[in-house]
């Protein structure tokens, strides 16, 4: 058996699976319920020992909000995870609790891996995962791997400067892809949240139109830089956002598909993820399995 | 014994090297004197067989100036490659003249491997390797390997936006990197060649030296962005306008030393291509040897 944990702000769910993949069941709990890491490590292991009905976990993948330390297994200081401490060594409690290896990745990285073996990426090489969500991030599949970088932090598109003069970020820089167009950034243009912003827009108000159409223009221009710089044969639109799918799809498109540069031939598709909430589970397990 | 031709617009070299990669000899010649691709070939294969005095050449390795197809081994239409026709089946030609498989790739990927293997990148696992000289190119090596997309056209970093209320580009887009910085866009906005822009702001040219910090200051915001997707231990730098490392190195740094996102532990160094005019030669001739 595999132990799947995805590990988020609001809520944290485990599942367990075959040594194919194959999900045998999942649980989940609100994470600030449970007391921070100890209480959250042993509320996994419980819950996956009873799904495990018995079974031996052989492996257990986790994905973690970032920043964090996959190589050390050590999270760094997630701004999600409210009321946790910085430096928590995740992994390290996770393989004392289940007494087996414990692999840890960025949950965009993870999610773009499950896209990439059981989701729209299937049977591709090259592909980018971007999460468009309270914020923006993005994990890369490249020659059929998951590329994580040389300190597990590669697919920062959320902070990918669009406009040097451009509006200032919580991150410090100017004009980021997250400064016009994360969730976080929407709701303060708007004065509203962004999922009011989404729903005024599609019942037809031009004020919050206009907004979606700068936001998903912007984070297109994004997608723009990431294929001239990583030529990927297809980039997957995930996270919160993405349910307005039929409202961005066509801004989000647009600097690609205009792109004199970006020749058809060589134009990656933009699509929208397939595993729905379900992508950080998977992502988990497969992570797991990637590295038994 | 493994052959290596480094074939730009100005000229064309070829090398003989070992099987460990130890060069041997090499020649080199004016592209267009040479007529073409027949003519090219035949003298890249005469002057090969001559430096290999009687060994047989096992693999030939060659970089070539973009757009190209790597994988069918066709340039698609250089415009460095003045008077050439579009879709040289080059990799076929080659073949045929040498008698041993070839290996075609982009001349900034050969770069990257060169500087990766026997240059400033020696011993890491990620690097992107960027030229800046007429236009501005990259060429990346992510977890020890060559990377180069899924259409060979990964590392676009002279198109990249970065502003896209910025000027126009030959290639279309508005406010690429190459817009700012290409010497050809230095040579546009200055009235004379970037070689005497980069002359007089040595000399204390404060005009010169503006146009200068501000084309730095733009290359430098696009390694920002690279280094915030791809995530490399180092960024190697080389190209013409490197020969004024002393002039643009401060402002190039700058980006990524003052953005508070990129913290130190993930910072990569920017540091100055090490192997000089035989960068190409050697990356055709690793090439070689890595596909043999």
């Amino acid at each position: 058996m595999i132990a799947g944990i995805d590990l988020g702000g609001t809520q944290v769910r485990v599942a367990v699976a075959a040594g194919d993949g194959r999900m045998i069941g999942t649980a989940k709990a609100r994470t600030p319920e449970l007391g921070g890491p100890a209480g959250m490590v042993a509320w996994a292991r419980e819950n996956a020992e009873r799904l495990a009905a018995g079974a031996r976990i052989e492996a257990v993948g986790i994905g973690v909000p970032g920043p964090s330390d996959p190589r050390s297994g050590v999270l760094v200081n997630p701004p999600n995870l409210v009321g946790w401490p910085p430096g928590v060594p995740l992994r390290a409690m996770l393989e004392e609790a289940f007494g087996a290896p414990v692999h840890l990745e960025n949950d965009a990285n993870l999610a773009a891996l499950a896209e990439f073996k059981r989701g729209a990426g299937r049977g591709l090489h090259n592909l980018a995962y971007v999460t468009w969500s309270t914020g923006i991030g993005a994990g890369l599949i490249l020659d059929g791997r998951l590329y994580s970088g040389a300190h597990g932090s590669a697919g920062e598109v959320g902070h990918m400067v669009l406009d040097p003069g451009g509006p200032e970020c919580f991150c410090g820089q100017r004009g980021c892809t997250e400064a016009y167009a994360s969730g976080n950034s929407i709701a303060r243009g708007a004065g509203r949240p962004a999922r009011e912003v989404f729903a005024a827009a599609q019942a037809g108000d031009p004020e919050a139109a206009a907004i979606v159409e700068h936001a998903a223009r912007m984070v297109g221009l994004a997608l723009l830089n990431l294929a001239n710089l990583v030529d990927p044969e297809m980039i997957i639109l995930g996270g919160g956002i993405t349910e307005s799918w039929s409202l961005v799809e066509g801004w989000l498109s647009e600097p690609l598909l205009s792109s004199p540069f970006v020749t058809p031939n060589r134009r990656p598709r933009i699509v929208r993820a397939e595993l729905g909430a379900d992508v950080g589970l998977v992502g988990a397990v497969e992570w797991a399995i990637e590295n038994r």
